[in-house]
């Protein structure tokens, strides 16, 4: 049998055919246009799904299960609660779904799926408990235990960019002060990396922003950095070390296996992971002891896609185990 | 069969005798006079063990293992590795206690035990995942998922007192700055006792400390605010508002079911447990979604002796079931 995959993106929605070890077989795409009724969203996710077994050469028989990851909060009766990125509250996603395909549907929160993927088949495959980051615009985690997805009891755990770092610190906007993600996001990059250019006004970043500081973005800072350039240096440094901070609280909370670096951010490589690894020992509390692994997510754009399809057939065989 | 516990501390050594619900049928206790060599000890502890038994009229053929909670780290093969109260480096616990009873022997830490004793037959019997605060001189931490106790993939999790709440903030011992039990232990509370009796010259804390600040502890500030002084309000509003901020910390990170409040501050009881349970939702990220239970443990002073009987339980279990 074979596990769908859904990506469902504020932008794009795609939806895969994936085999039981966490392999996709085909793809199919489509833009979310997120400002429709919710009904036609779901009916092209449907579509994709079609399209994307079609071009498998399989039939909705070889399917077992659909699987949804999200930006937003869904409840276990499959209702998304919400979804800022969509605008949906409310929305009966499975069951809207199921009008359309009918098989078990689950949803998970996107983070969580795409950590999920990394553990079936991707850099954490062979640890037994995982965390998950995803630095990007905001900073997403997912929880992995004995091989499993830990959304909490409630389902609203994992949410480690909202981890209180410094307490007095930049303000959030989910009400708090000095959240994890204001620290070690993408756009906390951004933020630090506009203060630096007041001092350095000669700074390799505002130069390759054509001096406009509201043209930096993360990708700016980090070429910069190794570029040598002095700024830009004293911002990443600034910024992996308030990461392994972060790192420290989690390895200090929940000692995993593994802790993975996943985002945008992530994608500055060895240049990002040295760095972290390096910082990360000065902070923990044991400093002679064993510690998680610092890794790189090696999945990619795909985590979410192979995530969604592996939460599918997780809950598919926790309701056969307990039927 | 029945299960031995041991509580060993830096003070006292507790021995129990603990059915398989974990309810103690009999204690033996003894000093642990902490100077002495271990083998010392750890004899005193097998004397505790054998009165414990007899008390109970109990032989050694009645008991199926032995626990010991250790305020310290120890290796999965029963060695110590630290225990800074008893100055224990890498102490042979097991192989120590064997000569005397030779039964199959687990260790864990203090904190770990009681959390998990909770989830036995305590507060939190009814929850499958809790995390357990012991609000003490320090503060440390027990998780339970899953009906099990989690220390981490190397032991070293669950040292939840140790998180950064405040990256900038009051320096610990441990190296960092802002770690979560320089703002939620009682050592925190007396603190900030001592700097608010600076503005405040005629709290009742510092009347009922005969005007010496050195003399506050935090049952002198809890019994003040109980009876309305300013000053002492203050000071226990704010302590509240950091333990607030530290078990959203937990909820927005791992949402267990419950979270436990043990420890001395936690005698503060109702008084601690509403202002808590007050002030947590204003942090929370999902401001309308369920959310983690908080409540104060029950099993007071007996959580090592039961919880160290309740980990050897499962440890032998776990031996049984992989051999």
């Amino acid at each position: 049998m074979y596990y769908v995959g859904i990506d469902l993106g504020g932008t794009n929605i795609k939806a895969g055919i994936v085999d039981g070890t966490g392999k996709i077989l085909s793809q199919a795409y489509a833009k979310t246009l997120a400002s429709r009724p919710y009904q036609d969203i779901v009916r092209d996710m449907a579509g994709c799904v079609m399209q994307a077994a079609n071009n498998a050469k399989l039939t909705i028989d070889d399917l077992a299960s659909i699987g949804i990851g999200i930006p937003g909060y869904a409840d276990r009766d499959g209702n998304v609660v919400f979804c800022t990125n969509l605008g949906w509250h409310n929305i009966p996603l499975k069951e809207e779904m199921q009008k359309y395909i009918n098989l078990p549907v689950a949803i998970d929160n996107d983070a969580t799926v795409a950590g999920y993927a990394e553990s079936i088949s991707g850099v954490s495959k062979d640890a037994k408990s995982s965390v998950f980051i995803t630095l990007g615009t905001g900073v997403g985690g997912a929880i992995v235990i004995n091989g499993r997805p830990w959304s909490g009891a409630h389902g609203i755990g994992s949410e480690i960019g909202h981890m209180i770092l410094n307490m007095n610190g930049v303000p959030c906007n989910c009400g708090n002060n000095g959240c994890m993600e204001k620290y070690t996001s993408a756009t906390a990059i951004i933020r630090m990396a506009r203060q630096a250019c007041v001092t350095y006004q000669d700074s390799l970043m505002l130069r390759r922003a054509e001096g406009d500081p509201d043209r930096i973005n993360a990708k700016t800072v980090i070429d910069a950095a190794k570029a040598g350039d002095r700024a830009a240096v004293e911002v990443f440094d600034e910024y992996c070390k308030f990461l392994a901070m972060s790192i420290h609280n989690i390895i200090t909370f929940l000692d995993p296996d593994m802790v993975v670096l996943g985002g945008g951010v992530s994608h500055a490589g060895d240049f990002l992971l040295n760095r972290v690894r390096e910082k990360v020992p000065r902070y923990l509390l044991y400093k002679t002891l064993p510690y998680s692994q610092i890794c790189l997510a090696k999945l990619g754009n795909e985590a979410g896609t192979i995530g969604a399809a592996m939460i599918g057939k997780l809950a598919l065989e926790d309701s056969v185990m307990g039927s």
